[in-house]
């Protein structure tokens, strides 16, 4: 018995990997390494429970054919369905980015799902599936959802097939809306910008926007530990939760701040103008964590000490590539 | 200057394409003709006023050409999007179906709008992104989402592209969520089911479920003057309308007994079990019109007038086919 791991190579999939694996489960990772690196694996690749393969999940046919092997040789109980264009901005200038990234990767993963009897999906979902509520704290049954960037759409329509699968093949549906995750292996993400604009130019920090924005940020050992213990606790046949922090965040000046204080204390910053640091970003965002909460689950770091502990982690990682 | 309709040979379609022309406007309709149906718009083919032509807008090169050549001949300034499958049971079948004629066909015309520079768009959104909330009233921002069906699903989706849109090169986004609409020319439905099952066999009418399930129903008529109403009164950036007759609705009991009176009176009629017809039919549905008749509509039929008034057109219609 195994689970499927999509997007096994990226920031959360590889770090979902190892927890599992640490926690004694067999995994089958599938990643089409566009944004995910082999190299977030290497700790793992070669070993007894894991077994990785390089595969376009927008190609039903080759997913359906990979799937197939895999269950095969060890039947898959489960799905977590991490496998998204992560680069926000990217979907922007290309909104048929997401559509195949995001929504087309879903909806493949629960037609091969349906055809070789999987029955239990578990989501990456996120918090841009909201919009822009100006700084309202979301909860689960927030209504009405109108996201505003192509990535929250393709979320928010991912959600909505998996939803009305519910209704047939799928017995449970795990949907985890995160936040702005952060932690190594970093891909993408404002701390990430920061310290490689900074080692390209040490004097100066440009900020896109004012500074002022302000979010929430969980570490991705926190979102790790979230999933697997609602994964354990909820037992609704489609259960949808906030995962964070739970806080009002921190500001994208204090983020500056540390990144500067960690890779070139001198360096000056220069803020740009208006709270949004491009089309389609939410520039204030804070959820409820109740529900999570109600479960039993506590975030044990606040986004401050999340993004302290996240700087340094960057900053190593930077250094030694 | 004219307006380009989606699914113009379609039940709501070539009704909105007859009002639009009646009201003086040029009118572009693209279908597939894949359920619409070239006589629902026979008595405006060659009109002066009116174009059409027979396009499968899930193909985007396709799309793209024709929309230019139309552009070409007269600027397209709104889109009002109702092409979509219909047949909600097909939907269940084959998921690829909602997907291809329902959320492609969305994300083909934005992406050829985008490109055209046209920034209005007028949606024909459902009732069933709701989901199954069992039978409470739904305003427009309830919440969760959770479709039970492809359908409500890919209508989800379709919004959720639209909300996005609407933060790039949409300046208008009119999203109308439309209840069980009826009326002629039908082409689908449980009205027509009914008809068609007992003319074929006058004895008996066998009624899917129980007969308990209650839904609002809407005279087509109604549904296509509050469009425009709110086409005309709405001024955010996007408009979210739930349009119905705003009452309890009418019982499927109620529909069979109608059905039954007008085409074979002493036929009986054969209840089945359970109150759902099929998998994603939400038993019992009522929403709010609030923020409708806020804005000043006010719908003059019950579902009670609209279901009686159009079982006899329905009738009428059956008879001279």
């Amino acid at each position: 018995m195994a689970v499927l791991i999509t997007g096994a190579a990226g920031f959360i999939g590889s770090n979902l990997v190892k927890a599992l694996i640490a926690r004694g489960g067999h995994v089958v990772g599938f990643d089409n390494l566009g944004l995910g690196c082999i190299s977030n694996l290497e700790s793992v690749l070669g070993h007894p429970q894991f077994n990785f393969e390089q595969i376009d999940l927008s190609d039903i046919d080759v997913y359906r054919e990979a799937l197939m092997r895999a269950h095969a040789d060890d039947p898959i109980t489960e799905v977590w369905h991490m496998a998204a264009n992560s680069d926000i901005p990217a979907g922007i200038s290309d909104v048929r980015t997401d559509l195949r990234d995001t929504f087309m990767t879903t909806f493949n993963t629960l037609e091969v799902m349906r055809e070789l009897g999987i029955c239990v999906i578990l989501f990456a979902s996120s918090s841009a599936i909201y919009g822009d509520r100006g700084g309202a704290r979301m909860v689960e049954d927030t209504g009405p959802l109108l996201p505003i960037s192509n990535y929250g759409a393709m979320k928010l329509a991912s959600e909505a097939a998996i939803s009305a699968a519910t209704e047939s093949f799928i017995s449970h549906a795990f949907i985890f809306r995160f936040p702005n995750v952060i932690g190594t292996p970093a891909t993408h993400g404002v701390i990430l910008d920061f310290v490689r604009k900074l080692k390209a130019s040490p004097g100066n920090l440009v900020v896109l926007g004012d500074g002022t924005q302000r979010k929430s940020y969980l570490h991705v050992e926190e979102l790790i530990d979230a999933m697997i213990f609602i994964r354990e606790r909820a037992d609704g046949r489609i259960n949808v939760f906030n995962i964070g922090a739970g806080d009002n965040g921190v500001t994208v000046r204090f983020i500056a701040e540390q990144v500067v204080a960690a890779v070139s204390h001198e360096a000056s910053i220069t803020y740009g103008k208006g709270n949004k640091g491009w089309v389609g970003d939410v520039p204030e965002f804070a959820y409820s964590i109740e529900k999570l909460r109600a479960l039993g689950w506590e975030p044990r770091l606040s986004s401050t000490e999340a993004v302290r502990r996240a700087v340094r982690e960057i900053v190593e990682q930077e250094a030694t590539i």
